[in-house]
């Protein structure tokens, strides 16, 4: 990555988030080559970064969209990507949906439990379709990652278990409403070890090859995204590798194989770059204090999440502090006890793999507006969001006072 | 508080936040009649519930506004609130809005560091006015609260010691573009223990007739906000003992008392409601799954709040189960091993206690729109807050796709 963040924070004012669109670039090609054995859709998952000019460039490259919200599905419509490379999915889908996905005639709707089955039924009974169905597996493993973003355990909400999963592709099978296509399994989000994935994969094919002796038989595996990225120094899952245990596990079956990756696309081609506003020392601790804060980037507060800081200045004196937000919270920070250089006001500070879960998480929390987002693609950047004004967050409300 | 849900339901659709504006009355006219000996001014912390119609509600029972951004003020002067009802508080604010606060003439610039000062001493000196302030104290007392919540210890971001904002009172009196006004003290918020209040009283008081000793007068002292309220089963403070501890210390001290509640004026008055799409079992486990997520209500997720929880049907069958939205996050949920009745599709949740630090935290997270609001006043339903639409949410950033 080689943007000037100084020169964007003139052009643009602070905070700002930047995208590194030739990183995204390099992320999809490296994972599509993976696959390249087979037939593959890399279906994103929109919800990492949902940006339209980010969505378009990764259509651009040929990917798909996996969506969990009939917005998303919009989103991936409006920026050009093909009805057939656009999944929907998602434990909780509204009836009015459903309808709208049926009607756009998508890929496929991935089902997360025998309740939402028979709505997807009768709703496109009613539209007189036939809806092409996958069904999410929950295959009782454990990723061994946050339990905030590990999904694919019984004891969460997503997905259902075999058996019933058995019973569903059955009851596809016999409605003349539902067409059974896929299925699908995602375990959680950044995977850093292939062995739980090549657990879930297993069951998933076996289920594969089971349906299959009864006569169903499926097009599609989604084996899900969760591929992890580099915050600090994890070691990655390598693409090839996993792309060998998922296609050794599909011997002998036609099936086309989709991933829906999101952090590993956009996570390390984002950037958060915000402006130091004040150093103060309370008792015996330092306070770097920006203009960014929690309601623009909340992995830290939400997640304890670890995100590599650099202060852009040249001073050589650093010493632990805390970096934080304005918002009046002791939960706005970015980074607790992090050695930093003594900064000036107005220093710019970059807080780096922000690409993925972070914009798409902000808030207006402290009636703080959206930031800019920002594109860099071969030298040459672009606003892709607008800074966002005070007259656009009251907008919806202004109308009503009386 | 006597709200049909469900005929807000049928009329907004849901999910929705719904406001008592007769609560919110009452908790004004229950702390504002418990000074009453005094002078005072109840400045309503507006991030707690920062929807304009709320804010114009308690300007019209005369309350001031006490804000953390340029932002807020806005709002603020926006539905009419005095410019000398209005503090600017917050750690980190920013030059531009140190600017316009100072050029909207508020009652006081609430500074919480030496650096802070200097910037507000600069800019005030550039615009050739005098910059009324209040300092920040920080009296170094744990509130008994949430880590995230509590605010009043030396190891936080916030305010100062007493001996840096004893110098800081005397760089204001020697300064020709500052007027030293107020001391500012605010130990945390959900606090149900009056003894810490006290202490910090105490400490705050203390420094203003050590301040008066050496001819710096001040007009004001913000004891803060914090007032807790019940969420679940807490025995809170007595507004009236809150008051008299207050003014106690006050003795022979001719000063305005400022108090600025949040969550007090709007917690108990919201009520966020949402409908049932699903039920599922998944293992040992039951899940509600409903049309409201993390993204509309944060509490949860980010701090493991209670909120008390109604599933509006007559079934009489309960069972543990969790209740959770459709958000692609294990971290979606409103509540875990919740004894609730069986439902069925459509049936109304009631999650309560919902006023403060519920929409205001809200975000477009997997594009779901930002939900609608209603105020209730004497019977009579009105929409504050158009629900948010697809166009709304990516008005900024449809332009740039290329
Ligand atoms: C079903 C599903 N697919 C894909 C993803 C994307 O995960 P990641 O960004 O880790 O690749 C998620 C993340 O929550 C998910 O729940
Ligand atoms: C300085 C200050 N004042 C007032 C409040 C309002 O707190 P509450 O809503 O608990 O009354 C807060 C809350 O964060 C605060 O930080």
């Amino acid at each position: 990555m080689n943007i000037n963040f100084k020169e964007l924070a003139n052009k643009y004012q602070t905070p700002y988030y930047v995208y590194d669109f030739d990183h995204i670039t390099k992320q999809y090609e490296e994972l599509k080559g993976a696959f390249k054995a087979r037939k593959s859709l890399i279906a994103y998952a929109v919800k990492a970064n949902s940006n339209l000019s980010v969505i378009k460039h990764l259509a651009d490259l040929g990917a798909g969209a996996d969506c969990v919200s009939i917005g998303e599905v919009k989103r991936a419509l409006k920026v050009g990507i093909a009805p057939y490379k656009i999944i929907f999915s998602g434990v909780g889908k509204i009836d009015s949906e459903i309808k709208e996905a049926l009607e756009s005639d998508i890929l496929m709707i991935n089902v997360e439990s025998d309740a939402e089955l028979n709505r997807v039924e009768l709703i496109a009974k009613e539209l007189g379709k036939v809806a092409r169905i996958s069904i999410r597996v929950n295959p009782n493993i454990d990723p061994q990652t946050h339990p905030y973003i590990s999904t694919g355990l019984h004891e969460n909400k997503f997905g259902v278990d075999i058996d019933t999963a058995k019973r569903m592709y059955i009851q596809c099978k016999n409605s003349s409403s539902l067409d059974p296509v896929g299925m699908h399994c995602h375990i959680g989000s950044q995977l850093t070890q292939l062995e739980p994935i090549k657990e879930s994969i297993k069951i998933v094919t076996d289920l594969v090859r089971n349906l299959k002796a009864i006569k169903i038989e499926l097009s599609f595996v989604d084996i899900g995204g969760g591929l992890g990225i580099v915050y600090d120094d994890e070691t990655l899952i390598d693409t090839k590798e996993y792309a060998q245990a998922v296609l050794e596990n599909m011997f002998g079956l036609d099936i086309t194989i989709i991933c829906e990756p999101g952090r590993f696309m956009v996570g390390n081609a984002g950037t958060f770059v915000t402006k130091v506003l004040y150093e103060k020392v309370n008792g015996n601790k330092r306070f770097v204090i920006v203009d960014g804060a929690m309601n623009d980037l909340i992995r830290p507060s939400l997640y304890n999440a670890y995100h590599k800081i650099e202060v852009l200045n040249d001073n050589e004196e650093f010493s632990d502090c805390n970096l934080v937000g304005p918002i009046c919270e002791s939960g706005d920070f970015f980074a607790k006890n992090v050695q930093l250089q003594k900064t000036q006001h107005n220093d710019l500070v970059a807080i780096y793999s922000a690409g993925a879960y972070g914009f798409t998480m902000a808030s207006n929390y402290n009636t703080r507006g959206k930031v800019a987002e920002i594109a860099v693609e071969k030298g040459i950047d672009r606003l892709i969001r607008k800074r966002e004004t005070f007259e656009d967050i009251i907008a919806l409300e202004e109308e009503f006072i009386k």
